[in-house]
């Protein structure tokens, strides 16, 4: 999108496709598009052509895959099986740093097992949004040894299948997480610390999210603050972290530059993109999303970071 | 310090002078050098000549007012009045954002009615830290009409003295105050909402202090977030806004320079000069830093929080 001639490499991600219904205290939605993939997909379809993996039901609306088929979304690897598709509901109070789960129905997730499209098996760059841990081992299995993998995970997983999260973990270049879920998995109240005992377990990259409070990116040599966009109003924050992460390896792909000065730059990609998905419920800001737009708010996050000597 | 030929203003500092007990998941210290003077004082004497404002007990050691002499700081404002010190004893569990309050004992504080030395009286640069407001506004009340005041507050005023904490904060150049302070006061979740509120209630300048996530800056047509430095350890985090305040005020008059850029500059500083203060107990850090830790974190934090376009 920003630079057309750039290079650009193709993006698979896999992860869930729901239907959620949300109540904040700025208003409600009712089986709106959700789930990690779809935020995450959309997300990068902004910046490189992704490959989505994950499974519908028969109830899915046709109009959402036409959604994705306009941002140019490989639906190869997306399974449609007989049932209801996964559905989430939950809500938010006063501080929406926290999501209040009122149901979480898996429907045709629960006997999902993805199949990696034959056309998908040499892409190069690999997101594997939160999803049981045991299924992100299988997708490894599947593919020709990827240029770069990230995997999210959450404390679901976390406090369910720690061995399989940590082997993930130990499998991928790249993790991310949010603080809480560092903090636990890592049983540190520091997340300095948790971030740096997360490179020790392989990946090269941790990116940990801090909701309105931005991120932080460790590698080997290197440390960034990424703040978020200060908004005044935010309306949902559902599926901030997988827009953040889809706008982080979607930005990777595009440039096919996972040096750290190149992954500062994918990060506050991210967090612009996540700041536009909580202006309104479900994907609604994101699908309509402007080039321009998100160039604004790149430079913004210059300005509003920048001191000297 | 940094730059000994810049222009050079003084500060003074009106606050609490005290002895803390402290329990953290690190250790504990009994009846150290505490009180938001002491930090703020002790931060800015690294930048500029402070005079200091408060009361001590007849019990107060000489040790303590020694050290503030040996960082050139004035301390022709301090009352010593008959009966205890000021006390306060509180403890932190694994989460140290939050401080719990064991025991406050005014004592001589209860009645203290600060009398600002006639050398005081043309000091351009006025900090009241944290304090009634009450106090603040006789502050203000006798000394000629400053360049530049900042005012800090707490939720104990904040619920206590509205009114007052209001009006303090329509007299003053500058306010600074916690994140749930921040909230509370002005009654919304967000940050920015409440940041651009208090703008708007007189100061020309509110700065949000948000602990381990940093703090964010408001000006009339400006704003800037800064990260706090990354610690693995954190030891005693008491004193640390109170020296950011200091670090921030400091710089300011040091350079004598409140212009948006300058400030940005000075809020680096006043976070450098907390990373170093909650790395031990009490002031014991503060006391001993020299000017090149604090040039080196300085270069750190424009190290971490730089992309490029």
């Amino acid at each position: 999108m920003l630079r057309p001639n750039a290079p650009h490499q193709p993006l698979m991600i896999v992860g869930s496709i729901g239907l959620d219904t949300i109540d904040t205290p700025f208003g409600t939605a009712e089986e709106v598009l959700g789930g990690a993939a779809c935020y995450s997909s959309v997300a990068a379809s902004l910046f490189s052509q992704v490959r989505m993996v994950g499974v519908i039901g028969d109830d899915f609306p046709e109009e959402h895959l036409a959604v994705f088929r306009t941002r140019n979304i490989d639906l190869a690897g997306i399974q449609r099986c007989a049932g209801p598709t996964f559905r989430w509901s939950g809500y938010y109070e006063y501080d929406m740093n926290q999501a209040h789960t009122l149901a979480t129905h898996l429907n045709v997730m629960a006997d999902f097992s993805p199949t990696i499209p034959e056309s998908y098996h040499q892409t190069p760059y690999v997101f594997l949004a939160n999803i049981d841990p045991d299924l992100q081992l299988s997708v490894l299995e599947q593919v020709r040894k990827p240029e770069f993998v990230m995997a999210d995970t959450m404390n679901f997983w976390i406090e369910g299948k720690r061995d399989r999260v940590l082997e993930v973990i130990s499998r991928v270049d790249a993790v991310t997480m949010n603080d809480a879920e560092a903090r636990q998995l890592c049983n540190t109240a520091s997340l300095v610390v948790a971030g740096r005992q997360l490179l020790g377990m392989g990946p090269r990259l941790v990116i940990i999210k801090k909701g309105e409070h931005g991120a932080l990116m460790f590698t080997r040599n290197d440390y960034f603050v990424a703040p978020s966009f200060p908004l005044e109003e935010v309306k949902d924050p559902t599926g901030a972290g997988d827009t953040f992460a889809g706008g982080v390896l979607g930005y990777l792909a595009f440039s096919d530059d996972s040096s750290d000065a190149n992954i500062r730059r994918a990060i506050v990609y991210g967090s612009v993109l996540a700041s536009y998905t909580v202006e309104d419920f479900s994907l609604r800001r994101l699908i309509d999303l402007e080039a321009g737009e998100v160039m604004l708010r790149y430079a913004e996050m210059q300005r509003m970071t920048l001191f000297t000597a």
